[in-house]
């Protein structure tokens, strides 16, 4: 196993800027994990720079319970999840949340990675071709059954056998929907937006996506540019990335709604359920996005609960990978929730196309109000690099999870000793 | 500044066993902050073995806002509060969750222990001297003030000026009621509970706590021989330490009623707001209890809000210390909670007893249903240790936080290279 510190001077140009991050350094805490038969699992937990080295010195501690591990088939990798997020010791550090829990996220991926390499699929189509049984034994129930039990996961599974192979072969013809925020970020300025924005539609999407919650004249000036730009038919989504209380989050995304807000994502901290419920009915019809930093299944479990949101955006390393997000996934479809998930950063398009492709062909069953976020950064780092065609994401063609760094970029990146940081 | 790796291989004895760490290593990421003055801050995290390097680690990724910085009265200490758990980069690893926010918890604590030695206070009374504004200002009020804001807490501060001199002279007098659980670790056999039991009401304990939720046979036969050597005047609570799922929870502490338990603590994952809501409602009147895993402030505002807990049980270096746990203190005092707090471990009897009197003098003025945990571990390694008599903590009289390791103490745990540790 390695484990490399690999970090991007984002900050440098303000790509990623937003209400709460203002100079991220996109990075990832990455690792390779080497099998007998001369394969190899890659993996990566996304961060923004400071402590991507402490989440390499997590997965480090964690590499016990992978060397030497089986991850062949879905049974073995359910039980290197449980393994990974069920140390006795370890778990008193979150549980299953903050640095530990990224870290098993790696670890789970690479794992799925290798797998999906040896079965010669791409994970996407993988993961379609397991039973109902082999998915539902690769989630770890715990802390669920109120909401969804084993069997009733097995019934939405088992329902969605129907149609499966149709729904493939339209995922390999036809891509997934896919929205951006690269015209969005925080430190550009209107004019850059504008551009960006109509290049955007130009493209084919027929979603964008702009940061909020510096200054509300700000936003109001550059959504009004943007609205101008793009027209009345495209959806402009909107992100406050944690930046308000309660109140405050209704009172400026009323503020916003003249120009037709199509969902307001992270209004408040996110591991307040009960904040986004009051806030969601507070601002209905308007919409409400959270996720990409909702730590864990169990908090996923409470925001469908308790109706706090309409579009759940899962992160494919925030949680501990594959396996718990195969859980959310079956809880978005059990309340009826589109899953719209989290992208961007670096190599989180790369990851969660597959998740969203496998949620359309053996879960929703559906592409309703589905877009995966999409955003035009660091992918020529990636030996097989997102490709987006009219808007859409194309279905995945190599094997295994596409999260693998080419070698050049994983050395000239490396963190502090990569000749990036040494000349800088 | 020094960090230190301390580790007491206590999973030797089975001490602090529980349905779900059956062998901690009892330890401590500790830190000692230098200052000009020639004076020490002292301040720790706990955990319970593995991963406590990776604490350390996130330490010393934090020292940055720590070295140099102001500790000098409670302004500065909330601008440094703020600092280690607002970094734009590190926040992503949580935000305010998981290794980074337990790192945070030492540093915040170790410079609360240099002021208050500064003031040459216990750091209670240091507390207890400071004004509402003060408090008021040490608290970060994103994300609460959907329950209280900064004016109505300042009105609970206000109101508890009054009879503050007559209950601090109280505290010094008569101390603050604890409860015990060192009868209950589930690695016990009977025979010790019962003999344990004994001891603990012989030594004026009105309270005590049993481990549960491994093997329900094993429970009530455990439960019913504590029950019948105490009498029935003894309150027994009983902690499944998240073992179950919501009926689970339900069903097992219904099986247990007959013995007459005083809460039910940790039921279920502590991050399941809406589940320990659910709990409490079914099995009422038996009463909820829950904190020492909650990871912040903003999940303590939803149990509060949600009904979801009888007894709040706050930790003092699982949320980011002692700024933190005031902003607890005054939600719990708002909704009308008792907080009762989490000890054990190594140095947590220490730390929490300053914050249960401060609220007494300060914010709840009320010891009613309060105690504090009590657990007869690893006292003998702190400088300043909790003293114990009738069943009650002695207020501490040594000026700061009482969270000073003896040296001979630090050096022979400190892993991996003590003495302790080599030569096992």
């Amino acid at each position: 196993m390695d484990v490399i510190d690999v970090r991007f001077p984002t900050s440098r140009s303000l790509d990623g800027s937003d209400a709460m991050n203002p100079d991220p350094d996109y990075s990832a805490a990455y690792v390779v994990l080497h099998a007998d038969d001369g394969r190899e699992g890659h993996g990566f937990t996304f961060t923004i720079g400071r402590g991507n080295d402490i989440c390499c010195a997590a997965i480090e501690t964690l590499s016990e319970y992978v060397i030497g591990a089986d991850v062949d088939g879905p049974a073995a990798l359910g039980d290197l999840y449980r393994r990974l997020t069920h140390d006795s010791q370890i778990r008193w550090l979150g549980p299953e949340k903050g640095v530990m829990h990224l870290a098993a996220a790696a670890l789970v991926n690479a794992a799925w990675d290798l797998a999906a390499r040896r079965a010669g699929l791409p994970l996407w189509k993988y993961l379609s071709g397991l039973t109902p049984e082999e998915i539902v034994a690769c989630v770890d129930w715990r802390y669920l059954t109120d909401a969804l039990t084993p069997e009733a996961a097995l019934a939405i599974l088992r329902e969605a056998e129907e149609g499966k192979a149709e729904r493939i072969a339209e995922i390999e013809r036809d891509g997934y929907p896919a929205y951006t925020t690269s015209p969005g970020w925080l430190g550009y300025d209107d004019e850059k937006v504008v551009r960006l924005a109509r290049e955007a539609v130009a493209e084919g999407y027929t979603q964008i996506k702009l940061k909020v919650g510096a200054d509300l004249e700000d936003d109001r000036r550059r959504f009004a540019a943007a609205r101008s730009a793009v027209g009345p038919g495209i959806r402009i989504a909107v992100d406050a990335n944690q930046r308000w209380d309660v109140d405050q989050a209704v009172e400026w995304t009323k503020a916003l709604a003249e120009f037709d807000p199509w969902w307001i994502e992270e209004p408040t901290s996110p591991d307040d359920v009960l904040g986004h419920a009051a806030i969601r009915k507070r601002l209905a019809p308007i919409k409400v996005a959270t996720g990409e930093h909702v730590h864990n299944r169990v908090m996923f479990k409470q925001l469908l609960q308790a109706g706090a949101i309409d579009f759940l955006q899962l992160d494919a390393a925030r949680v501990a990978g594959v396996n718990e997000n195969l859980a959310i996934l079956l809880l978005a479809k059990h309340f009826g929730v589109p899953v719209c998930p989290h992208a961007g950063g670096v190599g989180l398009c790369e990851l969660v196309c597959h998740l969203s492709m496998f949620d359309y062909t053996s879960v929703s069953a559906t592409m309703d109000d589905r877009v995966i976020e999409y955003v035009d950064h660091l992918h020529e780092h990636f030996t097989a690099p997102t490709v987006i065609e009219n808007g859409r994401y194309r279905a995945p063609t190599e094997p295994g999870f596409s999260a693998e760094m080419k070698r050049d970029s994983l050395i000239r990146f490396s963190y502090p000793h990569g000749p990036e940081w040494r000349s800088n």
